[in-house]
């Protein structure tokens, strides 16, 4: 267990967390919760960005939806990666792998990649040019992809 | 069923929305739960910048979280109320209650000032001013507490 805390405090500085102290006023149980509430939203966003790349573009909605995707991957997420969030808690169940917690230096650089290419979508959505968009669009659902991969089960 | 369905739509421009049509392709379930989500990962935000507030200051922890805040609120969120996700579907729990969309008006007000107390806060982060987040988070606690008094059950 002492090792992965370690492995864990590690792996969130790895993610340029702030504050470890943070994840503590939060449960397991909350952080799990909590972080499959951002990968909704931002699932849901990143619906929008397609179907508005597949149909009509309406670039007010995809800024604000590429905004939303940005921020929340900005938000620090890493924290919610305590110890004791590595496996189902009761009804609360979580589909990360247990070598997402022995992996930190790579689990480090997949998340640092993604928040960059969210970055670069947002950047993309703010000029309106939606060939730039349906680019970065692409190269962050690599990013996620690369993650969902390796460390989340089916 | 057709009057829910109409003022659920004025309720929709209320809420400066772009597209009726995209709240479509997701289930009335995947609304409520995304809307849950939303305001679940909100939440945490806002339990950050409390914890900042209390505590340690730390300007570049309270402006991703106040910028998450605020890109969530700007998402369109109101597209995730569509027809049917006025109650409980099976497990899938609301605590919306029916007044809300009987309200369409003046909830699109509250909508509009939450969005204007959040985008408030973001732009207070931004200058890492401690006692000018301090006041933007307090307004933007009010923004919340004014629906959730009126519209949520308990």
């Amino acid at each position: 267990m002492k090792r992965l805390i370690a492995s864990t405090a590690a792996g969130l500085l790895a993610l340029s967390l702030a504050s470890v102290v943070l994840a503590a006023s939060l449960s397991p149980e909350e952080q799990i919760k909590t972080r499959q509430a951002g990968y909704a939203f931002m699932g849901w966003n990143m619906k929008k960005i397609k179907a508005n790349l597949e149909g009509d573009y309406n670039p007010e909605q995809v800024k604000a939806a590429a905004n939303a995707i940005a921020a929340i991957a900005n938000s620090g997420m890493g924290a919610l990666y305590g110890p004791g969030t590595d496996k189902d808690i009761g009804s609360v169940k979580t589909r990360v792998k247990p070598e997402f917690f022995q992996n930190m230096g790579e689990v480090g650089q997949i998340a640092r990649n993604f928040i960059a290419k969210a970055d670069a979508l947002a950047a993309a959505a703010a000029t309106g040019d939606e060939q730039g968009v349906a680019g970065a669009f692409a190269e962050l659902g690599e990013a996620c992809k690369a993650c969902h991969t390796k460390y989340r089960a089916d």
